[in-house]
């Protein structure tokens, strides 16, 4: 079993590389916060006796040694970057977790057959630059490097640049390495675990998730002389979009989810009638033909209420992950392990995206699920208990004992 | 009569500063721009044979001398900033007009009694510093110059900073600048003179307005974990919220309007469900007693809308500007001229706020509106005809003579 005393410590090293006020993690993709973290990763695992390096994309790959190098490593990890106002833990602890195998197994003195590599992928949250899980959706294949490295922040700053700055790129080409298997252990994200009282959720796969950008244009006009009725709000337009994009997941409840997280107007002046909203829409759905079905009646919504208000719409998609479902002998290394802890547990479809599910698409991938106080995540307020985030580890080191074995 | 080309010659290079692709104006108080077209003014009222000072608030005085200069000055002008994406004509046809008036007094030979005065009002619009009409509110008492001058901008920078860049800070203490009238000549911003085919909108006052900024607070969430009835989403309450507040002024038709120009939410990432949202609030009626009716209703609205949706909510008021009715003497001189001249009017109340809003509190006023192209204002496409703007500049003139011999 793992060292819960060195790994809770890790945790709260790391928590100070972009510390916030309320107990959070402002931890964005590349920032100076986040290199920080990144050389404290790299001395961490070379210190555990592990060569440390990078693919195109600035993955960083920590490696240990097995006794049978002609065979492809198995691999572990997550991300350490995290949301604006994010919490210590989302993607972090499959990184520690990790970094916690390798000292449970540099203490005992054991070496694996495959060597064990622990993965920090580059940009997962999609907060600075978006897509989420975007080096490993190059790794997976799902985005071409040249799309990834384009992704520019608010400021116009490209993730290829930033990359550079850090010196992060690689000689070794995102994708082309290999690997026998892929585990990542993270927090759950939501309430269920929590509810049920259970300590490890056997991840079976991952819900299929959406993303759009809208834009409604209107037409601004004086806020003190402008009659309501000859008025095109682009803004009271929105909001009933936004009532609209709340009621495709309420037809669909209660698996249906819908969300928007980003809205902007112009020409923001207190007294001039907006005349373009701009805002986000994030569907998702365990089932591909439900999600389907919710993006006909979304996009059908959108028009209706862009007719009744007199305004005009655009709807982009900008991301379209499908649901995934994880390796059947890669979850039955998780279970097994987990049966063998003496856990408590149950299968769990994610709602969150991970970097498992585009690293699934070319390695045998499961994840491990541990409980996160009330199910809030990306909240500064994120919490997980030192037991659970032991025990997790212990299933990651015991599936991939496993997994060596195989 | 006014020199109807050298007026619109006027208007065409004034628009230069800050002139958008198209068509129309982004000079907001006391940037770059604001500077160029002060100077300009500065030159030109020169070559009339003006002085030109400050006050303390930066407001610009042109003065052309009457033959009695122990008689308090008449005024005219109005504002030459404008909105973010505003229109060539809001404010400028105020003191261009006023240009126009000194300009043929110029080429007719003629010395008035009163000395005659053109002013350029700082920051009207409250586009970069909010409230609009901040410095003639100062001038007229309604606030002190310290609160004006601690106004910031979106980045920070004090409007008093501003007025120290462009070395616009005047030994004259705002306000203690006598006048015998002013005279405030400006576009109408709404539909009714183009709809009644009339030139000259004769102001008897200007509607009540009132301000105000909307906390919404909810409690951020992951997009993809948090079940539809476990959210707090603070954009979805506010969505709400922006349907009741357009129901407000829907309680009140026609004559109330309400109006969102500004949202922002928190923390802004496609898969955080918002955990604050802030909106500004413009609620305007001619009639203060319904006003105050229509602000109950709205904090009501506000309120149950919170807890209906399980959000906390905030109001602030941040500007009050009661209705307003202007000086009859005054009033009479803009009727008289406008019957004088032959032109087709109509007696209108202002739905803008105007600079004549706070001289009004300590300056005989009256106002004069000409029509403009299917009443659009506080928008590029703003438009007025050479026709409409020389007759309102007609008539400023022999309002003025009119006041001059009073
Ligand atoms: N784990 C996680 O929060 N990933 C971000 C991608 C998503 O929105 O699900
Ligand atoms: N005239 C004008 O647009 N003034 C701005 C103040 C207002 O919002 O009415």
């Amino acid at each position: 079993t793992v060292n819960g005393q060195a790994l809770w410590h890790d945790l709260v090293t790391t928590a100070a590389f972009g510390g916030t006020e309320k107990g959070g993690v402002c931890r964005l993709a590349l920032t100076d916060e986040d290199r920080q973290v990144r050389a404290w990763f790299e001395q961490t695992c070379t210190a555990l006796g592990c060569t440390v390096t990078y693919d195109s994309m600035g993955n960083q790959f920590a490696r240990r040694p097995g006794t049978h190098d002609d065979l492809p490593p198995i691999m572990m990890g997550s991300h350490l970057d995290t949301q604006v106002t994010g919490g210590r833990f989302d993607g972090i602890l499959g990184v520690l977790g990790g970094i916690a195998v390798l000292r449970a197994l540099h203490d005992a003195g054991v070496t694996t057959k495959h060597a064990l590599e622990v993965v920090n992928w580059t940009n997962e949250e999609g907060a600075r630059f978006t897509p989420p899980m975007l080096a490993s959706g190059v790794f997976g294949g799902a985005f071409t490097e040249e799309f990834a490295g384009s992704r520019a922040d608010g400021a116009g700053i490209t993730l290829r640049q930033e990359l550079e700055r850090g010196g992060f790129v690689g000689t070794e080409p995102c994708g082309q390495h290999p690997a026998a298997a892929y585990f990542e252990l993270h927090i759950e994200q939501g309430p269920v675990l929590e509810a049920e009282d259970r300590t490890i959720g056997v991840v079976t796969g991952v819900q299929g998730m959406r993303w759009y950008e809208v834009v409604v244009r209107g037409r601004s006009a004086h806020a003190g002389t402008t009659p309501m009725p000859m008025r095109k709000d682009a803004l009271l337009a929105a909001a009933r979009m936004i009532e609209q994009v709340n009621a495709v997941a309420q037809a669909h409840a209660p698996e249906g989810l819908s969300t928007i997280g980003i809205i902007t107007a112009l020409p923001a002046s207190s007294n001039v009638v907006p005349r373009e909203v701009r805002f986000t829409v994030d569907l998702r759905n365990p089932s591909e033909p439900v999600l389907q079905t919710m993006e006909e009646d979304f996009l059908q919504r959108m028009q209706a209420c862009a007719l009744e208000n007199d305004v005009q719409v655009t709807v982009t998609p900008t991301w379209n992950s499908p649901a995934v479902h994880f390796e059947p002998r890669c979850i039955a290394s998780v279970k097994e392990s987990t049966e063998e802890l003496g856990y408590s547990m149950r299968d769990i479809v994610s709602g969150a995206g991970h970097d498992a599910v585009y690293v699934s698409r070319v390695v045998p991938t499961a994840m491990i699920f541990v409980p996160c106080l009330h199910g809030i995540s990306h909240n500064e307020a994120e919490s997980a208990t030192p037991e659970d985030v032991t025990a997790g580890s212990n299933v990651l080191l015991n599936a991939v004992l496993k997994a060596d074995h195989l």
